[in-house]
């Protein structure tokens, strides 16, 4: 068998223009295409559910990801992809190719197919044909890897009318509790942990998460899928905190990490800042503007202060404020003083 | 019968969302919702026929034509109209009622149903519930006044592929003018009048026009459905122009008024910034932002020095400039005196 071709092909499933670019080497990768300028917002009569997705929204959640300690994104990274060579030429899709046109003002323009903004309204178009783009480790294949996926136990209803139970029962958290595989584990801390992560970048569309099959319900949850993250600065989503402030419990590396982050010497903004200027795409334009890295300082101090909304509110009730924190650093405790 | 209650319904044909407005003394206005703020431009990369319709667009080409002494656009007003008591309360239409819904701020929001654009990502929202529309005065019903339809003879191709005749056919116009309608009678100089309108506005999308069938060839035209103009202010469309380029033919009424309104004293700009100044939505912010304005006095020059490149031409061929203008003013010979 010779050496492969670049190949580039749309990626099914999910409702947005997403492709596959397979490499000479074998290597593979998901490209998001650039939709949204930085400085824009997402309009605020556009529901969760059918905003834009944003290439730099995927790389910049991999680096709050990572600053985080949590390192369960698989790498993403910016890059400038020729929509000629690196696309159109190398498909063998042949309706991916099919939509690619030139625009009145020359540039080099496609939709592809997928049930959200595939239209010629919505082209996504290269200058005249360089376009940013998203590009994320691939997987392994399903078949050498399977994930499970899990719904989201504070799913958002999807519907502009109905409420979720969680937005309504104030005991859900109990009842999430009381099953597998939140009832034992570190199950309900690793999702408590991605809820922090979401309502730092503000992404209201976590309805599921995956886990390797092969590890069986003691695993880290795998964090993919951000692109509806860093859509609106000006605003902070609270309900999306609602796990943490209904279940009341945090890793205690999490807290730790998110108090040094609070810090004026590691403040986030200042953190994610260095961090994304090390990808290619910073060379363009800052990946994210800088009113959405100063939401990021603005939300991080909500979630501390809503776990000492919750030791206060558990001291009051039974006296044991560190029901709060659940203990990951136990075996570390002959070695390290956690600060004060 | 009673006194009827004002009713709000769908209007159909067309491929965006337009509303027929009843008023209780049986008046009608065709209702066009804002969706597109002042100082945006169209996207770049969107071809003529997947713009927006304007509601700017259609009460601004109202004025022009009316400052440039033709008349034939029915009048059209800006109104705010509440998007609950105007039009979901008193809509018989049970699929456009279907397609409201408040927006996550809290906004009254619709959609409608039509071929482009009526989608929940694309809604027209209320502020909460307060909407900028263009009313525009309805015809009498086709039963009472019947109108006919006229295709474009510079119609564009409405593909992004194919050119149409006139773009490479350089003789186009004496093949056009040696068949009726246009090869007697006014109908060359009155669409000229209607393409010098396109230009000035930057309208690409005049594929038909109409005329009352009743008045039968010897008529004026009925310039209808404008919301495609103003899309751009910093970009000039020379082949909206290319009819006059092509036919050098142009009425003196009309040529006269040009060059009036190139004069300082009665500069296009001034003259349109005053006259939308009356219309009721000035208030909320001007009907058409500065660079628009600035653009018709730049294409009010273009125009001109098409007429004069077209005198020069024709002096050249056979020493008769003045078969450019079509003499419409002859009656007034022995009165005035066209200024030099």
């Amino acid at each position: 068998m010779g050496r492969k071709e670049k190949e580039t092909l749309q990626k099914s499933g999910g409702t947005q223009l997403k492709l596959v670019m397979t490499f000479p080497n074998y290597g593979q990768a998901i490209l998001k295409p650039m939709k949204q300028e930085r400085d824009e917002e997402t309009n605020n009569n556009l529901y969760y559910f059918s905003d834009f997705e944003r290439h730099n929204a995927e790389i910049a959640a991999f680096h709050l990801d990572r600053i985080l300690g949590y390192r369960r994104i698989p790498p993403v990274v910016g890059r400038l992809v020729d929509v000629v060579q690196d696309i159109k030429d190398v498909t063998t899709d042949h309706k991916l190719a099919q939509t690619f046109f030139t625009s009145p003002v020359g540039n080099v323009c496609f939709y592809g197919q997928c049930s959200y903004y595939c239209s010629t309204e919505h082209a996504v178009c290269g200058r005249p044909r360089e376009l940013e783009a998203s590009l994320a480790v691939m997987l392994p294949d399903l078949s050498l890897a399977a994930r499970r996926t899990w719904r989201s136990p504070w799913r958002r209803s999807y519907s502009r009318t109905k409420l979720a139970k969680w937005e309504s029962e104030p005991d859900y958290c109990s009842t999430v509790t009381q099953n597998p595989p939140y009832n034992k584990g570190t199950r309900l801390v690793d999702f408590i942990d991605l809820v922090i992560l979401d309502f730092l970048m503000s992404n209201m569309d976590r309805h599921h998460y995956e886990t390797f099959e092969k590890f069986g319900n003691n695993t880290v949850l795998v964090h993919l899928d951000n692109g509806r993250a860093f859509g609106r600065h000006s605003k902070d989503e609270p309900s999306i905190l609602a796990p943490l402030k209904q279940c009341c419990r945090i890793r205690r590396s999490t807290w730790l990490r998110l108090r040094l982050l609070s810090q004026p010497r590691y403040r986030l903004s200042a953190v994610m800042r260095a961090s994304l200027s090390q990808d290619p795409l910073h060379r363009v334009a800052p990946l994210l503007a800088e009113p959405h890295l100063a939401a990021l300082d603005r939300r991080l101090k909500a979630v501390l202060e809503t776990v000492s909304w919750c030791q206060k509110r558990q001291k009051r009730e039974d006296g044991r404020e560190d029901e709060v924190i659940y203990d990951d650093m136990a075996y570390l405790k002959d070695t390290v003083t956690p600060a004060g």
